[in-house]
């Protein structure tokens, strides 16, 4: 019996500026037919603010403690642990840490940083990681899709960094589990009612079925052909976030 | 019986332009000793060509069929696949691969790139390997010296790629037993007659080790305090090259 819907939003709600055809309308079955929802982000370009306004402006409606993005929670978990954080994270997203302490530096935090991913910037982060500060994953994507293009996200960065420290990331957003469980614990249910949908056939699907919950990978941003395929636990595929929705439906 | 010598460069003989105390002596009483010398280098920044020149500035006698280097071995491997490279390499080499065909690449080499290590080239390279290209590393190094700090160098650049294309590269120079082997034909020897010595734990002792060489660590260049801890195999450590050498002819 399926309760609750957890939904990436690039490359499934929309891609860039352009709405996934049918995706308002879908969003808005979902809730008729008293769906609980979850928007699930790793979004690392646009604050939590940005990304409603953003939301709002391409035709959902959806309330702020619907949303789940992973900035927030590594802020707030920078927070708790008193860190001072040298983030290697995207312009637009610097506002959200900028409450934080960061002059000497005792934790890294990667996100994607785009044009901030440059060799000196590599550098420091990785000299303070091999100095023992811990380093703090924004997501572990791989890459994202945009303007027709694949391009590198936070991940293959961390990726870099343990490597050259010979540390593990602690990973805060999707694929974490802790990340899925905080989304489900707001919302009373079990995991086996939930089904994540998205288009990464890494962060969105096998990080869902590592958690316990259901999973789907719609055809649209970032997914390539063969992505279905990779996997060896089993998940639904469809071709976008409508067939996603009206299958939910057939399971309540 | 110990009949070889198979010796890192950087780190081991210099630290930048100064030479290593007592490593121009060293060489010498090696030689003195009928101890066969092979020098093999990662180095990605100089040509092999400009590396016998530094060495012999430097007070280093040695004979270019001594000297084995990794990009010299890409270039080879390149040349034989007949393969058109899109090089993420240093400036100061570009000259080595510049009669190789590189518009419309089909391959992808990543060497210690410094400042070329941008987001922009980044995304080329994986976009390459995405779509199928061959991902080739010059030797898979973490970290080297320079100035007194840690750097980063090819290894990690090498890791995001084959983690965001989902793909393996094949290492071309230390720690692939390939080139171990390659230098090891050179000399006629078994691999049980030869000791490498170096100050990466990784790229010259783990991989040596696996080579079936005999491995010395060296407590100079890039060495840190707790690097002979990080192998289960064991292996010799000692302080420098000049010590290294004094064991070795105790094992002729």
């Amino acid at each position: 019996m399926l309760k609750a819907l957890f939904i990436d939003l690039s490359g499934v709600l929309y891609e860039g500026h352009k709405v996934i055809p049918g995706a308002v309308a879908a969003i808005k079955k979902a809730r008729d037919h008293q769906l609980v929802l979850r928007f699930v982000t790793n979004t690392s370009r646009r604050t939590r603010t940005q990304l409603l306004t953003d939301l709002k402006n391409l035709g959902f409606e959806l309330q702020e403690e619907e949303l789940f993005t992973a900035p927030v929670a590594v802020h707030a978990w920078l927070e708790e642990k008193k860190l001072r954080p040298y983030c290697l994270i995207h312009q637009e997203i610097k506002s959200e840490f900028s409450d934080l302490p960061q002059t000497v530096p005792n934790a890294v935090v990667i996100g994607d940083a785009e044009q901030g991913f440059c060799y000196d910037n590599l550098n420091r982060a990785f000299q303070l990681c091999q100095q023992g500060a811990p380093l703090i994953g924004i997501g572990y994507n791989r890459y994202f899709k945009l303007g027709g293009q694949l391009l590198l996200d936070a991940g293959p960065f961390i990726k870099a960094i343990e490597f050259a420290a010979s540390t593990r990331a602690m990973i805060i957003g999707k694929p974490s589990e802790d990340f899925f469980l905080q989304a489900l614990t707001s919302t009373k249910l079990s995991a086996d009612q939930v089904l994540m949908i998205g288009d990464d056939i890494y962060g969105d699907v096998e990080g869902a079925l590592n958690a316990g919950l259901n999973a789907c990978l719609v055809r649209t941003g970032k997914y390539q052909p063969g992505d279905e395929n990779k996997l060896s636990e089993s998940h639904l595929t469809c071709d976008s976030i409508v067939q996603a929705v009206d299958y939910a439906i057939t399971l309540q």
